[in-house]
């Protein structure tokens, strides 16, 4: 089953109240860009999620930071990703989303508006994109690539915080009929200073001051969710407990099904990346984008497993068998990312590349196809 | 007198027969961004010139190569001009030029498509561009920074040869009621290859084969007109005599007053940069650029004085009378650049770095302020 419904125990039809928002994260565009054979992957997959938001006549786009690899992407990256959001965001519909927050707080740009409300633009599908850790202001102008696509009109970048300490996140203001939709974004955050700064209540959401409870409070954040030390992640009970939903970026691990906070009474998901950046166990499961749809208080999220992604198998195979494993899968998957690969004595006097060109029509990687690790006895495997 | 008028014997009046052309070059944006006085001239000069484009309505802006002063520039730099762009060029006023050529041949964007003709945009003033040496394709993927421009619909880049050896010009071909306008670009190339190529007759200039003695035929290039050396510059003869005029960009001297070629029977102008990128006297000559009107086979050209640009002073004067020198010029031109100084032995032990920070409110360049050479006795004197 490639698609599958959550939902928070109710249903949701076609209609005028209800916001549809095309969720995804991390899709380090320009990733390899320069490998021959994966070098576009981070674009397909990036084009795979505009068109399911076209196909699916969303409302918005929202994006969790990483949406570029590079902090200074190449000509050729920009371009690319110019050219998609050009393709698809553009268009003779028109986005039916008010907005009712103040653009000039919301975004720093210096049109200071929303792109669907340009005069001399065509906008049909917004894409609201706060910044990851990738892709953050820096350099001279402290600016972003982000900056690039808000002055020219294809995203609507959000989520930057102008005080260090102080953090205060307003929220865009959105309506749609009966629909209220608060969106919170929060762009990375050096983790221990955001770690402290939650900690000691610097950091300030912003709630509308009329009818606060007729609000659906959507967050977004690019952040540690995983423990890796103390204070380099945030701990989700230090999440305003007002939130209905929080899409967490910078994970990337498809984790996308929301799961309930007990303790907050918010659900979390972690769509994770559109593309495997690292070749661990966690970028091995299912892609995956979100399709929320939100209506009064409530929501619904639809997931789509993206069918572009590479195949991708983290398995352990013995050396003295990996000929047949390779040769034993289908075609369809020629292309695939593998990983791990057990060795013993006999194959100590070992060159990679050599190995690795053995199989360049069968596999993606064929450089960086083998994670040695030494089988020990009987008492279990230790990574070298 | 600011303004004046060349005029080949004729007057031209508005009218919807004429195609106005605002012409300029060499803008080198981002020069010196970093330079805390001198940092935002190049954005502050192409700012008059958009506004002037504005102000006269015209149909279309042409520009000369070397936008950029840097072949990467930073996202400042390309921030600020999407942000001049965004701001001058669209608008709710239509573009009125029919464009009669293949677009898929004149430019090389994946959306091949002149930008006022985008049903998603609203061009007003539609900016086309060839490229310079500063500022020419390069790189993975072998883009310029122009192609980003041109793919997020902000300019129209063309004069791009696709082939080394046989370098084909293919024209715009525009036409506004009667008048019709062929448009030959040609992006900076190296120059002995040019040169080379121009000579053995490996250019072709692809004329439009019905009623070709009905165009105006206007062409752009970005080389060396002054012979620094034998092969690296482009004589004016190797050009074809059945162009009418010639924009002749990269030189950065102002000579925009057309001058007749008699040999060919052409005119040129040279509108030279609108900012100073070096102390030499031939960026010292004040700063135009060019409104062209066409009518049929004839054309008008009216020179209008950059007011934003910087006074800059190249003078001989002796350092015992320097200090006379710079204050008693007129408040209005404090941040002056200014150029050559002389000096003789009595200042031989001497810190530029000190003698600058005086007039420092004073100058605009006082890191930069002085060129010195020997007085030599009477016989004349010589730069060091
Ligand atoms: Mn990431
Ligand atoms: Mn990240
Ligand atoms: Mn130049
Ligand atoms: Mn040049």
């Amino acid at each position: 089953m490639d698609q599958s419904n959550y939902s928070r125990s109710f249903s949701i039809n076609e209609d005028d109240n209800a916001i549809k928002v095309l969720v995804a994260t991390d899709n380090h565009l320009g990733f390899l860009e320069r490998d021959p054979v994966r070098g576009q992957d981070s674009f397909k997959a990036f084009e795979e999620i505009l068109k399911l938001a076209k196909d699916n006549q969303v409302d918005m786009i929202l994006l969790g930071g990483d949406l570029f690899h590079e902090n200074k992407p190449t000509r050729k990256t920009l371009y690319n990703t110019i050219s998609l959001l050009r393709s698809y965001c553009m268009g003779p519909r028109q986005c039916n989303l008010q907005f009712l927050s103040d653009q000039t707080v919301n975004f720093s740009d210096s049109f200071s508006t929303v792109n669907y409300q340009d005069p001399y633009f065509n906008i049909e599908i917004p894409v609201f994109s706060i910044h990851g850790n990738h892709d953050d202001p820096s350099g001279f102008g402290s600016l972003a690539t982000l900056d690039i696509l808000a002055v020219s009109g294809y995203i609507n970048y959000f989520g930057r915080s102008q005080q260090v300490d102080n953090i205060e996140v307003t929220p865009l203001l959105l309506q749609k009929g009966t629909t209220k939709l608060a969106v919170y974004g929060l762009g990375h955050i050096r983790e221990e200073r955001l770690h402290r700064a939650l900690r000691d209540k610097q950091v300030k959401m912003m709630r509308p001051i009329e009818t606060p409870d007729e609000w659906f409070n959507l967050m977004v954040l690019h952040q540690n969710r995983q423990a890796h030390a103390p204070t380099t992640y945030v701990p989700e009970n230090f999440l305003e407990d007002f939130l209905h939903l929080i899409i967490w970026g910078h994970e990337h691990e498809c984790l996308i099904d929301p799961v309930f906070n007990s303790e907050q009474k918010f659900d979390i998901t972690q769509p994770g990346s559109s593309v495997a950046t690292s070749l661990v166990e966690g970028e091995a499961t299912p892609k995956h984008v979100g399709l929320l749809t939100i209506k009064g208080t409530n929501y619904e999220l639809k997931k789509f497993r993206l069918r572009t992604i590479r195949p991708f198998i983290v398995d352990e195979i013995d050396l003295t068998s990996l000929d047949d494993f390779l040769y034993s899968k289908p075609k369809e998957i020629q292309n695939l990312l593998i990983d791990k690969v057990a060795y013993d004595d006999r194959f100590k006097i070992f060159n990679i590349r050599i190995f690795g060109d053995q199989f360049i029509d069968h596999v993606a990687n064929p450089r960086d196809l083998l994670f040695f690790y030494r089988k020990k006895s009987s008492k279990g495997k230790r990574a070298v």
